[in-house]
């Protein structure tokens, strides 16, 4: 069986544990919008977190980056005045970052780069980044200083994901959130061939507004996943009305959907009304949940461990059975 | 008083310890033959040396590089097959490289880049590098392999010094060194101003063959060096037929100096016969030295401690006196 999961970082790392565990054909395609460029480094923080979790290399409980890290490098370059110094950047993710950024700048695009990089880690599933081309998260927020050329006509600014996300804890009141070069991205490598190939696509219990929402607007990469012929199998990252994880609260409440199972379920929307979804999975606690156009079901959404969260995965395929 | 010191890295930082502590004005002018790009760092061995060192940061036991310093980039580096494995590429280090490569890219030229990242370290002298042009030091080794093309016409390759020093320590014979760049290069801003208000030049008893050659090969700045008015004092960097520190011997052979404090002499000249030599500073062991045209004088110069270093340096401020 081939599984196409489209995932975001930490969430998306811990559901393709399970989805590994199935012992399926499994392609990741990964958001890409939170990249970022910080003292000459790219950054991928999402491909990170999956290809570091999966490859057993993940800090399981500060739940991002290396374990054993050490953080000599963020030190010094703070020690120079070097900015921004609000990113977490560890030692041995740095060396990721060199190896990454030098291919980069070799020409090497992003989807090599990172299949390279997994010769090392060995995944165990297939990941691509969702686009090669630049594509990043900014998020609108209120600027009372700022001109009538700002985006939202005075009154406001915009600030990479990370620098909302990381140095302000998302605390900065979202106002819209805008995936700079989706519409002018193509779908990297692999991509659409995966889709087409599927025999399942499961959205994985990322945040939906900066996780699953930028991979979507990859230019023509939600076409192909609305016209395959593959199930679409969404799990709900909220649970009894918050966030399995993350702040996605903030992000639903900036584009005014109620942080219910609901809530993101309609605005994944159904396949059969300009949607993407066929089935819903929502936690046993928010059972009674209606989508409408989408079949929904209930289990245990908590990702606690491996079993965990193969059994969820399981019962997403026994609906991908029921809706096909 | 203004001193103008021409210096490598490890026995250049020691050396300018001394003459920081008469108290003068001094500016070192700095080798930029051994700096490299690594993993996409732009690496400046000498002068990170002298920082380092002036700045209260280098690893005194070691002799290069970073007190307290840890290894994970490069054991990730490693992991991930980047070559090359064998530089010396320390935590604390990689910052200091990755705020170069930063402002180099940005377009600012080296010196500047020095001077930005010395307003942490407060070397206490100003740290010039010889030119902000591309200079490479390249050693010609045998290659049987080696085609027609070659740089000796067949049966030889250059490779970086770095990489000569380093990983092979200076073990291939080398045929000669290439400082690739030096004719096009141009002094930095303040090297020749330096030159020219200077009251007495010191060539710090540094490499004589891959320290203080590739700066007098920067275009332009041997001639200010030797039309300018200050005496130039060098200070022998053999000691009784042996290098003070390093592999100068290995790098004099090459060039069929021999291995004495006469040779070293002999190699830079006197003034008076196209030389850069007004006086020579040996040892007290190499006493009865003698250079053609250059006034030799001889004390301790073993650099044990900086009082000692700061005693060999009056020694060579008091001949400077006498060839005035």
């Amino acid at each position: 069986m081939r599984i196409v999961v489209l995932a975001g970082g930490i969430g998306g790392a811990r559901f393709l544990q399970g989805v590994r565990a199935t012992g399926a054909e499994v392609t990741a395609i990964v958001n890409v919008g939170d990249d970022v460029t910080l003292h000459g480094l790219r950054i991928c923080p999402d491909l990170d977190s999956v290809m570091y979790t999966l490859g057993g290399g993940a800090d399981a409980e500060r739940g991002w980056g290396r374990a054993g890290e050490t953080w000599a490098v963020k030190e010094e370059l703070a020690a120079y005045g070097a900015e921004p110094t609000w990113f977490g950047l560890g030692d041995k993710d740095v060396a990721t970052h060199l190896v990454r950024t030098r291919m980069l700048d070799a020409g090497y695009p992003l989807s090599a780069v990172t299949e390279a990089l997994c010769s090392r880690w060995k995944p165990g599933v297939r990941l691509l980044p969702a686009t090669d081309d630049r594509l990043e998260t900014h998020v609108v927020v209120p600027d009372p200083d700022a001109g009538p050329d700002s985006p939202d006509g005075g009154g406001s600014r915009a600030i990479h994901f990370q620098e909302w996300w990381i140095r302000h804890r998302a605390a900065l009141p979202a106002q819209r959130f805008v995936f700079i070069g989706a519409d002018a991205a193509k779908p990297a490598p692999g991509v659409l061939d995966a889709l087409a190939a599927a025999d399942v696509v499961l959205v994985a219990p990322s945040n939906p507004v900066v996780s699953i929402a930028p991979i979507l607007a990859v230019g023509g990469l939600r076409d192909a996943l609305v016209a395959g012929s593959a199930p679409v199998i969404g799990f709900s990252p909220i649970i009894g009305g918050a966030p399995v994880r993350g702040m996605a609260d903030k992000c639903l409440a900036a584009v005014d959907v109620p942080v219910t199972a609901a809530g993101v379920g309609g605005l994944y929307g159904a396949r059969s009304a300009d949607g993407i979804l066929d089935g819903w999975l929502v936690d046993t606690s928010d059972a009674g949940t209606a989508v409408d156009g989408v079949t929904v079901r209930e289990c245990p959404l908590w990702m606690t461990d491996e079993r965990a969260t193969l059994a969820m995965v399981q019962q997403g395929l026994t609906l991908a059975e029921e809706v096909r």
